[in-house]
């Protein structure tokens, strides 16, 4: 990198523009085959993909045959259709549109509801929810669909509660920055409606475009902004939400500060629509940055990687807003498959470090950000790096790192990991797995796993431990598991960092969760909702 | 303000040498008379005090007859007492020591305990709970005891659990930026070893040289750096507490995201000691900013000050720490009251704002205020202001904010509130609390009222009121209340922004908590804790 190369242009950063709902690549994940991709990230188009979603989607119920229908459960009948339809409007077993509130968008899970009720206000919803809870029904709320464990579709016969038709956004102060929104509203929707006013949703993801803000808090989402504006936790205010029997709980403040009782809206986010149907969400939404800069360098060791994000911190503190890490093997294989030239002309580093700063100054933001790079080049903690001189520039740097989900798919099918370790480990699974694969001659030319690839929001200490295959064979599932997930269990990382739980991974949350968390958890639910209709068979078995 | 005072210097934040503990001002709030003040504020020094604190403290029980001991609980016998010293040390109720427990600093509350126990381990903590719960033992946990509401001292013969003795740093990563500690670490024993790292704990108060950070975290303490931070529901990622039947649980995790079910910790943040005790702390700790400075402005209006709240969060943004308001009445009393020369020497104005910025890179902090001030100043958004040139003067600045609880009670009492109000309606409380007066002709030369006093941390949306008075008068109360808080509640306030429940406001938490929201606190409380030996008597009422 020469001097020259660090002139800085003003950019905008292209997430807005990349939409996750195209043609998925086909996945593993847990040793089960599927089609996803991260939820933030730009999906690929392979053709084994498109040759699967001709195929009519596999019924979750045999996917999952040890998921049985619960009994305790009434089947829906006529009066109940009629008593529905006198609350609000519904789409019937009857309906063409129905099979779109079954299946998720990923075409992997498939549910059996005969009814969709579309509530438009807090008090239908009240009014299911009593008349479900009264009759043993049990019911699926549903936001924009956009989840990548199949929580929000049915299993069986779970009535859906669709939250598309509660969309307004309640209020906004300019002065606050506090936004109060139904659970139905679009993000991107609530976004752009935040940029009109200076100011920025704390959260952003790729599916933004069809996910709901009650949605996103549901699942605790996590996202591309956790960086800088931290989780859900501390930027929502309030919920409202009604309880599985039809109780309205009006937590929908809009204080930064209310310390009478405990924090009931916190069980809510990340509840997966276990313990109630959130309605309407209240939450803190910072001053919109009006400068962004991108750069992308390359690092020779994992320890130099920790000493640039320390540095990083430290010296570009209150602008730094992403710290994505992505090793060789992931830059090599999107050059291999897009034949793009790579952006860095030195020679090939074992990582690579893409840096987004956000600030209130653009003029102080080069500045910082330029006498960031130049010490680091200086002192040779970063080999060679590159600053985006324009948009066009930034977004290809993204590329970069947005690309690797997509490429890992290439030759013909992908095993896929989105785990919390902590920092200091965290690409020491990588390598660990990588020498696993060696030692059992499964990896290299002609064997069935092409290589290892690993890349991640390094700042949120969450991988992507992606596992590109020829084809999907038993002795590559039985290298993988149970190993990666006792791995992760011995230092007490997650294996669900952003996703969840849903159906796909609440077999294996005891890898993440002690018993007595777990015993804990499942009293709580069963303390919610006792009749267990709220979302069955998911997030954690009970 | 000319720009020659726009010279900007190094400065440091005079917070670190404020001491809460030394004499109180006699205070009152919800109509009852006690020693207090805000735990990060300066506190005041009267005769009155003076001679408060030389009588023998009131017991609680006597304060609050309608609190009786809940004969569910079993007596201590010397069983118990040998069973517990088994356990770990213990301090009988012969110890000289033990009325060091059983009151509060402020000298307000006063319990009977006959035992205190202090464990060394998360085991000694388990086994305790463990055999009190058998044996239907009350218990208060216990941290720094800086409480203001009355929370960490027994009423009746509850068994204090000192946490004293379990003050270890457990482990910190410099490259998260994550620190796992016991609870009984003081808050700025853990701030000045990471003050030694280059890193910063997310919060501060004045209490810290006593507090305790499990007790910060049992009472989701707020502070002074909640504006840039966040609360502990956004930085606490972990939490270890044992549960009432001596179950531990742990959920001391060090990862940033983790959706694998619901987020337990949330619940304990927050729940001072009601349904467990935390014996460890997991955070996410910043860099600490290298850079800070500190300016004072006149405003005219409360509108205005509104606009430069905003401007400041856009053209601040990153940088900004403080924005702290304080009303004339406030400075005119701290000038009457310490005869010091006030800061700006233009016209009196209606309001006074006091920012501080906290930042990596000085030179662009100075330019980013600089540039702010003169705008201000340029559109008449503000009427005037300085800039603090050194420690010294920035020091000055903050004691015209810090003083004002102490010269609040000079003539004799003060009748105080601290409150959320949403931040557009935030001074309106003040406006009407002193029309109010005047109607009953209560203000004025003479008169019981001296003047009603508003400031707080704009930033939060927290304000304070006070009413400094001649003396306690019967009338005065009637004016206050119930008008105040149910003003607040149809604002949808907090009748404790920051304090907790405690004793002192479990009587009126239904002013800003629903019915269905205290029905399931309620709830909660009784499913962690059937038998109620956590900390009873207080937070709500069961």
């Amino acid at each position: 990198m020469t001097p020259a190369r660090l002139i800085i242009r003003a950019i905008r950063r292209p997430g807005s523009i990349i939409h996750p709902f195209q043609r998925p690549v086909l996945l593993r994940l847990g040793g089960q085959r599927f089609n996803t991709t991260e939820s933030h990230e730009r999906p690929a188009t392979t053709a084994t993909a498109t040759t699967s979603q001709k195929k009519q989607v596999r019924l979750t119920a045999e996917s999952y045959p040890n998921i049985k229908r619960d009994s305790r459960f009434a089947k829906l009948t006529s009066e109940d259709v009629a008593h529905f339809s006198s609350i609000c409007p519904v789409l019937s077993a009857e309906s063409d549109d129905i099979e779109a509130f079954n299946t998720d968008w990923m075409r992997k899970y498939r549910g059996q509801t005969r009814l969709v009720l579309k509530p438009k206000s807090t008090a239908d919803v009240s009014e299911i929810l009593k008349y479900s809870n009264s009759r043993s029904l049990a019911v699926v709320p549903q936001g924009g669909n956009t989840g990548l464990v199949g929580g929000s579709v049915p299993i069986y016969d779970e009535i859906v509660i669709s939250m598309n038709s509660m969309n307004n956004i309640r209020s906004f102060d300019p002065v606050s920055g506090i936004l109060v929104c139904d659970a139905g509203v679009v993000l991107e929707t609530a976004d752009n409606y935040l940029a009109d006013q200076g100011h920025i949703f704390p959260l952003d993801l790729g599916a933004k475009g069809s996910c709901h803000v009650g949605g996103n808090v549901a699942t605790n989402a996590g996202g591309l902004r956790l960086l800088r504006y931290g989780s859900l936790h501390g930027t929502v205010l309030g919920v409202e939400a009604v309880l599985p029997d039809g109780t309205i709980l009006d937590d929908l403040s809009t204080l930064r500060k209310n310390n009478t009782g405990y924090d009931l809206k916190q069980l809510f986010i990340g509840s997966e629509g276990t313990i109630g149907v959130i309605t309407a969400v209240s939450i803190i939404c910072p001053q919109r940055p009006s400068a962004q800069n991108v750069a992308l360098f390359g690092v020779n060791t994992f320890e130099k990687v920790q000493e640039t994000f320390i540095r990083a911190k430290r010296e570009l503190g209150e602008i730094l807003s992403a710290f994505e890490l992505m090793d060789d093997t992931s830059q090599r294989c999107v050059a291999q498959v897009t034949g793009k030239k790579r952006p860095l002309d030195g020679e090939e580093t074992k990582f690579y470090v893409l840096i987004e700063t956000s600030g209130s100054n653009k003029e102080h933001d080069d500045e910082k950000l330029e006498k960031f790079l130049m010490a680091l080049m200086e002192d040779e903690t970063i080999a060679d790096g590159v600053l985006a001189q324009d948009e066009t520039q930034a977004r290809n740097l993204w590329s970069w790192r947005e690309g690797i989900p997509e490429v890992c798919g290439h030759w013909g099918g992908v095993y896929k990991y989105d785990v919390s370790i902590p920092l200091k480990e965290l690409y020491s699974l990588v390598e660990d797995v990588k020498a696993r694969f060696i030692e059992y001659g499964l990896l290299g030319e002609g064997e069935a796993v092409v290589d290892v690839v690993g890349y991640g929001h390094m700042g949120d200490s969450n991988l992507h431990l992606n596992v590109p295959v020829r084809s999907y064979d038993k002795r590559v599932e039985e290298v993988l598991e149970p190993f990666v997930y006792e791995w992760i269990q011995k230092r007490r990382g997650s294996i669900s960092a952003e996703h969840g739980l849903g159906v796909a991974k609440r077999e294996y949350v005891q890898y993440s969760r002690g018993e007595t968390e777990l015993s804990v958890m499942r009293s709580l639910k069963n303390h919610f909702d006792p009749k267990g209709i709220m979302n069955p068979y998911k997030y954690i078995k009970t």
